[in-house]
């Protein structure tokens, strides 16, 4: 008889945006007359920039052409696309990335998730709490998190990181020695990032202790200030520690359009056997690239129009950032993120829940957010809202909170 | 110091592919006025149908527009996709497949490389042999195949079950018991395939020893005879034993456009646990959904004229099948598949080994095949053969082949 992968059984039921969508309609069908305001989840409302729409049309023509029509993708991606990445995210950096170091992908929430397939079960892992929840359940998955003690919200062989007001919302480097340690800055859930100094002390940690860093960087172009890094490879030693996690979802909206990329560079060795070469492997037998005019619509982003019209549409919602981090102080809350992310992360005020919060602020406020706690036991008392909704909205939301 | 999985240096080069590349190169360099003619690589060639194109193009627009933007993707898939494929593959078929059985994907190779999350590590795996690379290769990353044995080419843990001459190309029922069991009908390599009574022997095998069948059904579209069953549904008793895969890279072209789908029924279960929810929590948590645009794209191919337009690609292809065949035939070989199939499998003549046919094809014929050594050992003394090329070079390189 066949057995099913247990690990799965261990999983807790992913209840979080479930029990909101649950608990709004509710609300909504008690109370017809009120227009609900969505700052929960973390999708874009946007339309895709111009200059991407014309450069889908134009491959969705070459694709109707014989003498232009696309087959199977080279592997690794695209080299127009590859180029564009290294010499606009990496060579400007500063960052000596190579072309052959670069992976396209359909996301980075499938990089993400999938990147455990080229490391051992025995790995310790680390992560911030609170964390995107795909770090810890591909990690629970493939068996490398231990059992999940509901007690206390946590899988008894993951080291967390708590990440809250009293470590200024970074991670400190932790007691225990970890092999595999994700880090997301800027940060989801709590909008949070830290300085490039600060940075490179966990590359030098990783380097020290011999574990690998798993860098996400879906946020990076929600950066406004200098000091922060755009990627882990401005810190020294990182190519030899790093691989890095990218996203065309929150630049540039591709969240239903879906593009992405992982960067492992040939540095990046275990007792001399090249990182590089495992994942190429991995993506070769269970990928098969990324659609070309999905391709062909990411390299739109890094011609000049392109990095423009995205630009202005970051702005957009940093502005709606400002909106939410500026209203919710002017009404007393204790905030943080909204700077370089486009994550507002509120203490709850009264010693409430963040679940007791989640039903004030939607009967009070009409308006929806998502509660910390559903992203690890160091999110309680927190509450997270997004930047993404029209500023129409976001104003009147603001409004409405500091009228309670 | 972290550890890498260590069931990826057990894996054999995979050098079939790079192999034939080189030596076409080396050949076309060396002799720079023979004309080559490509019918290697199992990759279409035709534009996508205008039907598609039109459905891309609209899906574009809804992008470029706030009021129609999409942003994340419902996790299994738009319905209306999912509704056209019950009511097409599956309702027509007899077969009682549900909306929420069918999961959307980016293709079938995905899907079958990752489909082994689910189940146990310790599942003994079954295979034909010559195989699609991807079912083997994905099990050794995992740990469940053994150790590769480079003498005989086989992994020590895994049942090969030989479809060559002797068994009529079709895969007797196993000595030993088996708990996955992978089978791909019509049959990429060897384009044979078996009728319904045949298939039902193996769902009700399955259910007897309680083994799951993983059943890729890719080249469904090829089906050209009444007794060869569409989807594994058809045979009694399939949706408490399989899982079927499917593709629309050789119905429709989209080999670089990227779709699939996988249907795992909730009637299959392994003590009293679905494992239609256990691939809809991996689906949930390492994949966020194929582009919008190419879901739009996939639901073109349902309609009256998508239906018509496809079959018309097919029709084409399956001609070019027809000259191979015939051709093979009258210039002396021994011929199998190509008729529910896209694939052309014949027999090397005078005991040539795959790879000295593969030369010897190249040097007289100047035509690229495939050696299906490649594809496992029983493939030796075998070579492969596509109906993907244009009409006049598929024509053109019959005409070579009988005047060697």
């Amino acid at each position: 008889m066949f057995q099913i992968n247990e690990n799965y059984l261990k999983l807790p039921g992913s209840y979080l945006f479930s029990t909101i969508g649950k608990k709004v309609k509710e609300y909504a069908n008690a109370h017809k007359d009120k227009e609900i305001i969505r700052l929960g989840i973390g999708d874009v409302t946007l339309p895709l920039a111009p200059v991407v729409i014309q450069a889908l049309h134009s491959a969705v023509d070459e694709m109707g052409k014989a003498e232009t029509f696309k087959g199977y993708a080279p592997e690794l991606g695209y080299e127009f696309l590859r180029r564009a990445i290294v010499d606009h995210d990496y060579k400007k950096r500063g960052a000596a990335i190579e072309i052959d170091e670069v992976f396209i992908s359909d996301g980075a929430k499938s990089d993400s998730g999938n990147i455990g397939d080229i490391f051992g079960l025995e790995n310790k892992v680390a992560v911030c709490d609170p964390v995107y929840p795909v770090y810890i359940d591909s990690n629970a998955m493939s068996g490398r998190t231990g059992n999940y003690v509901e007690a206390a919200g946590k899988w008894d062989k993951v080291i967390y990181m708590p990440c809250t007001a009293e470590t200024n919302f970074a991670p400190e480097l932790p007691k225990e020695t970890p092999d595999m340690i994700y880090l997301c800055f800027p940060n989801n859930p709590t909008g949070s990032t830290i300085t490039k100094p600060e940075l490179q002390k966990w590359v030098d940690y990783a380097l020290k202790v011999g574990a690998v860093i798993i860098y996400d960087a879906a946020y990076e172009a929600y950066i406004s200030e200098d000091d922060v890094p755009h990627t882990i490879y401005e810190c020294k030693g990182a190519e030899a520690c790093a691989i890095e996690l990218r996203s065309f979802s929150k630049n540039a909206g591709f969240t239903g359009t879906r593009l992405g990329f992982t960067v492992v560079p040939k540095a990046l060795t275990c007792n001399g056997v090249s990182l590089n070469s495992l994942w190429a492997r991995r993506h070769g037998t269970k990928f098969n690239g990324a659609p070309y005019i999905i391709q062909k619509a990411g390299a739109a982003i890094y011609t000049e129009e392109g990095q423009k019209q995205t630009k202005e549409q970051v702005a957009y919602y940093m502005n709606n950032a400002k909106v939410i981090y500026n209203g919710l102080k002017a009404a007393g809350y204790s905030v943080s993120g909204g700077v370089n992310a486009p994550y507002i992360w509120l203490k709850t005020p009264d010693k409430m829940t963040s679940w007791e919060f989640f039903d004030f602020l939607l009967e009070k406020a009409n308006v929806v957010g998502t509660p910390g706690s559903g992203f690890g036991p160091s999110g309680e008392g927190y509450f997270r809202l997004t930047a993404f909704g029209s500023y129409e909205n976001t104003k009147k939301a603001m409004e409405r909170i500091q009228s309670i």
